[in-house]
């Protein structure tokens, strides 16, 4: 196509937003390794997720093969609500750093879950709904995950249930009460409504809880409770599936204004931004089509690609989940408490850490108060406050747009911002009264996490 | 235009987006009542409003006659960060709803400031900057504006000093923390850095301030500091010109879809949203082109359009304002603690209120229990958390499409969707809890605001 002028702000027609979703693994040469079980060690067949997943989500689960998926109407007609999302030319922030390079961001904020996590809240809540199920459960630490579901199960009218870390229970009230506006039951974790809460409970008396422990609870009620079944944000090769909505509108956006990535840039906590945000540029990339720099950035507090091991481990801390092949730092790993939530998990998306070991990826690491000075930056000159995980994605952005600044380069860039800080303010706070910190664990820190890698010898 | 297929979101191109505010006191017979000096009743010229006001503010302010006024280049660069703003089709409210009528909002809440607000505090930074001053200086209470100015101030590198009732300094951390972001200079008030804020403090020890007060020392720390000046965000003739840009994009997007509203329905504090949004309609109407329902919607705790009094007032508690001709319910009238603190003014916009004088707008009070039932509803199909001030304009859209639903009449309904409630949860959790209470002045609370309207005899 032509290059025609390109406006700040691209914003799909709505005919032109896609309607079939695209799976990365039908490209992959190395499919991402299967989720296995941890007692027998062997794969996990459909009939082993059933008491657990929506029958359908786990059929996408376990499809290396089908390369384009329809999106269901009713979840398209969804999508219609904040999508497309614009692809924005950050013609401000080019101008403040004074770079011959194009950097554009794709914007995933503009919906009251605040990221683009409801783009696979909603296709999950479908599904469940599909299979005439009550409700779902899940769980939730920063909250946006738990605030898209509960939203998508307020369209379909699906009962939700939310565990969420106690300590952002309490620290957190207004993510819980847009959770509540939209209808859903939030649980503070550990509760007393579970056996593993109640366990928890009664061996750490006064626990603030923890993402592991949420899960096991959310995984326990799901499969205790008739009509209900367990629905996840992130990691899972069906959520990046649901996201490579985000990177399909990208490329469209793309060809229509001849924009052509040289560098494209993602957060990755369990890489559900990342991996729909990259997925069709890396379908081309793996069909020796075209040739992009992908990057992954992560926080140097929680390095799972920078610093982790590529090894089966299991993918909470509760050990209930079953064991997946990832890069990771160990299920007993701690990160310290940085202010990107999203980002502050052990481990990775199969998918992605397959396309990493197999050299299709890059990754790098930032420290958060370089990340909130990016943060600062962008949210100056382009009027949106940005979420601290879409901040790692900046900071690597404008580094790489600095490094043109020097070579004369006009590369072009892209990255994921997956959403906005406005629930996330007292880390502004922190940065702002010059009160943060970073944190780099040790290698004697990652050995510890290490230590809990259990070894299959897959 | 021939009527095409409406889109779910209507985006008007960039090359749409309007190079001109319109001024509605063009087509007004009966001009707005001037600003008067309380003591001598004159009413304000150039020269006094010169120590207070940027120059070119108050030619805006002053004149009367001029249709259509430039937005100037820099004031436009920058509307494209969030501008055009969409007008969505809510297919799925009218679904909700089974109502034949068509509705249609204008959402002004895509941007970091979460409201309407930036559209005047870019224009009033922009003619700061341009005069050559080094800063300007304004109060907030719930903190909207506060943080639109910010952003704008940023933006134009000018020094933004903003005085924030001590309340919401303390109960709204977070606008605060945004605000700071944006490199703004936030004191709360009553503050030990005017001669005013000494004084209130000595008199009332450990009072938590008042929007009065803190207006008193914004036009205080302006007056007395050189380079500065004071800007406000609603009321002021000036305002209600820049908030045009919401009716006449919303009037374009209606054009070019062959969309005839039958009715428009904003809420009204001071009235920079209403006024802004029904501009270029409410000019069809005064020249006899068009006939449109025009409805404002205010809460029933500050009913100033439905129970006030058409009379010159103090445009603040504190008396250091001077005096505008408006619907007021006293200036020392004091509402309740309402959620919607931008509707929680004792006075309303002088051109507004004569338009209402004048019959060509209606005006309804709703109770904010059911302005948050319309909120939830509202937020729970079309996915967007509404502010609490715009939710008052729901009410009666929901209101309004029930009636054709009655009727069975297939009006076409036009609301102003003004901004979101990510920094409200507080009151959404009331909400929620079940413990949120309407509160409606009784005809002697009024009686002693209404003893407090100078009897200036105009």
């Amino acid at each position: 196509m032509s290059k025609c002028e390109v406006p700040y702000k691209i914003y799909l027609e709505e005919s032109e937003v896609p309607k079939e979703w695209y799976n990365v693994r039908a490209d992959m040469k190395n499919k991402p390794a299967p989720l296995i079980h941890p007692g027998t060690l062997q794969p996990l067949k459909f009939e082993d997720m059933q008491p657990i997943f929506c029958d359908e989500l786990i059929r996408q689960e376990l499809d290396n093969e089908t390369r384009l998926i329809p999106i269901p109407d009713e979840v398209q007609n969804f999508y219609k609500m904040y999508r497309p999302s614009p692809l924005v030319h950050a013609v401000f922030l080019e101008k403040a750093l004074g770079t011959p390079a194009r950097i554009f961001y794709k914007f995933e904020g503009n919906n009251t879950s605040g990221s683009h996590k409801l783009n696979s809240a909603i296709a999950q809540a479908y599904y469940a709904k599909k299979q005439g199920l009550k409700g779902v459960t899940t769980e939730t630490g920063a909250g946006q995950w738990g605030t898209a579901l509960s939203m998508a199960c307020s369209y379909f009218d699906l009962d939700c249930k939310v565990y969420m870390v106690k300590v952002s229970y309490e620290q957190k009230p207004f993510r819980r009460e847009v959770m509540r506006t939209y209808g859903a039951d939030v649980t503070p974790s550990p509760s007393m409504t579970t056996e593993i809460g109640k366990k928890i409970n009664a061996e750490h008396p006064g626990t603030t809880g923890s993402l592991g422990c949420a899960i096991s609870e959310a995984v326990e009620a799901a499969t205790s409770t008739p009509g209900y079944r367990y629905e996840l944000g992130s990691v899972l090769n069906q959520v990046l599936l649901h996201q490579s909505i985000i990177g399909l509108e990208t490329k469209k956006a793309c060809d229509k204004y001849g924009i052509k990535p040289d560098v494209i840039i993602g957060c990755a906590g369990g890489g559900s931004n990342l991996g729909g945000l990259i997925a069709p540029f890396m379908g081309e990339k793996l069909r020796g089509e075209a040739d992009y720099r992908i990057i992954a950035v992560e926080p140097a507090s929680c390095p799972s690609f920078t610093r982790g091991k590529f090894a089966y481990d299991f993918c909470d801390t509760g050990r209930v989940c079953p064991m997946a092949k990832m890069y990771t730092l160990g299920h007993d790993f701690i990160p310290s408490a940085n202010h990107a939530g999203g980002l502050r998990y052990h481990g990775m998306s199969s998918t992605l850490s397959q396309l990493y070991a197999d050299g299709y990826m890059e990754a790098v690491s930032a420290e958060q108060t370089s990340v909130f000075a990016a943060a600062e930056q962008f949210a100056r000159v382009e009027g949106i406050l940005p979420a601290p995980e879409s901040s790692h994605a900046i900071r690597v952005a404008i580094d790489e747009a600095l490094k043109c600044k020097e070579t004369g380069e006009e590369k072009t860039i892209i990255f994921g911002l997956t959403g906005t800080g406005y629930f996330d303010l007292k880390a502004y706070e922190a940065y702002n009264d010059g009160k943060m910190t970073d944190y780099i664990p040790s290698d004697e820190d990652l050995a510890k996490g290490f230590a809990s890698i259990p070894n299959v010898g897959l």
